[in-house]
């Protein structure tokens, strides 16, 4: 199998990469790097089938040459900032739409057939149904993010069944683990590293969120790869069953650093304009083809907060980035 | 009231410029004349509260200087070949999703709050529910109009969320009427009058449609517009509660042109990869409001028709643009 991952330097793009790596597909890896780290790709450096591009794929031809005799297309690359996106809306737009549609247009004239594609629980906007499931009526865009990349599904959709592709899309809940760089954990750690005394939350911290350890997401990634399926489109949610509050994961990130700082509150039941107070995602659909994650949240917590301390250079990179 | 028509030279931004006017709103039409006539524009062209701009929108600077005091903006301009998708995809993000974005940037900038888009039933892809709801399921694109329309949707959406806009989606069946100039009826009477002989029908004739008279659109929006309501987006669908099939339009056609022609069928249960064997929409919200279809089908085809043998130029050019 030849398969190429865009944004591979990225968090849940370069565990991808190592796990397509160990189960023996040739890979290329493209990232203009914008987020992403080459640190990420160390290993996959070392590998004989990997080989990495650098390209921006805002620029339609930076796919040139790069997918002959690809089986898969693996398309992560994305402007992921969703808190900031009433900043700058141009980048939900062009990152995650624009560079999508260059995407597919690569496919298409190269005549590559699978592709599968990170999307969010955030296209479910404000869901009326919690556990969201798939076929949730259609709801109201609230983030440019989720619009960004409601709208990039819908032109996967139409290119699957305009020109014979297979797309596998998933909706994501926010996934941690290691090289996970921005979200809550990493603000949280972030702001305890310099000062263990205190901690400022955005919202009132009852917010539920639900995450997905980057393990188990990139398990459901080649587990669905691998399935058998006849739709042009198959939409999966992707989560887990279980949730916590902001509260509660500070618990855990507290208990890992072992500090107690005094909490302060922001107030309201929100972090930011266009956040969601809870993604949920019903994932009976996902469970049927017999996929399960098996790492727990809190268990996931703790495991991203050692990956940060054990490379706190991360923070150093992405406070200057952003 | 100060308004803005993009796609003010096509067949419903000219008809709703007319309908402005005649309520008595300042109108500044935009239109980049691709598929626009400058003709449709004669009689709002004498009337001293109407202002054209010819400028192609995908320039994110051709609204600069024109939203000064604008009070509503309604997007019509769009790429409105179903169609033809397929053969030239990136014609569809550009004119509908990406000249979308630029809209909603240029209303940012210059303070502008209220917008209404003309969207399409088409998003529903294959509706798994008829009539379809607004809150249908989330459905899967089938054709590059629809996934281009749903993107801009959601864009609108994000806008209107994010910046304090207020939205009105509008996601239509087909129309017709006057100054109609694609679709089916067009093809129909086209063939006819150049061989009253024989007719080719692509499909099988049984394909229904449900067609709403351009007068009828233009009053719908007006209402909508004129609506108290407290939401940032509010998304109706506008159609008709009738429907007639592809061959009992043809009976009205054949009718009023005096013609008996013999009918072929290309075969199959859709015109073209991407049709949608049958877009009939549910209209209880838009009929809550108080408003409701004058036109039959029968008689918008019939008075369609009469607009055709009136204005045989609109043939020559069409024809020659496509």
């Amino acid at each position: 199998m030849r398969s190429v991952v865009t944004g591979a330097a990225g968090f849940i793009g370069s565990n991808l990469v190592d796990r397509l790596l160990e189960a023996k597909h040739e890979v290329v890896g493209v990232d203009n790097l914008s987020t992403g780290h080459r640190r990420f790709l160390e290993r996959a450096l070392e590998h004989p089938g990997f080989t990495f591009r650098e390209e921006d794929l805002f620029d339609p031809r930076a796919l040139d040459g790069v997918l002959g005799g690809v089986d898969h297309v693996f398309h992560l690359a994305a402007n992921a900032d969703v808190r900031e996106g009433l900043r700058h809306p141009r980048k939900d737009l062009e990152q995650n739409t624009i560079v999508t549609w260059n995407v597919l247009e690569a496919m298409r004239h190269a005549g590559v057939k699978r592709i599968t594609f990170t999307s969010t629980g955030s296209v479910y906007g404000e869901a009326p149904v919690i556990p969201t499931p798939e076929l949730c009526p259609f709801p109201v865009q609230t983030s440019l993010y989720g619009a960004s990349k409601l709208a990039a599904e819908g032109l996967i959709s139409a290119y699957a069944e305009g020109y014979g592709m297979r797309a596998t899309v998933l909706r994501l809940v926010s996934v941690l683990g290691q090289r996970y760089t921005h979200g809550h954990v990493f603000d949280f750690v972030h702001q305890l590293r310099s000062n263990p005394e205190s901690i400022h939350v955005l919202g009132d911290g009852k917010q539920r969120k639900s995450y997905l350890h980057i393990s188990d997401f990139v398990g459901a990634i080649l587990h669905l790869a691998r399935l058998e399926r006849s739709g042009a489109v198959e939409i999966y949610n992707v989560g887990t069953d279980e949730h916590v509050t902001v509260d509660e994961s500070l618990d855990v990130i507290c208990d890992e650093l072992n500090v107690k700082p005094r909490r302060t509150y922001a107030g309201g039941d929100r972090g930011w304009v266009g956040d969601n107070p809870f993604i949920f995602l019903d994932c009976t659909k996902l469970r049927a083809t017999r996929w399960a994650p098996r790492v727990s949240i809190r268990e996931g917590v703790r495991l991203t907060v050692s990956f940060l301390l054990e490379h706190p250079w991360v923070f150093d990179v992405h406070r200057k980035k952003s």
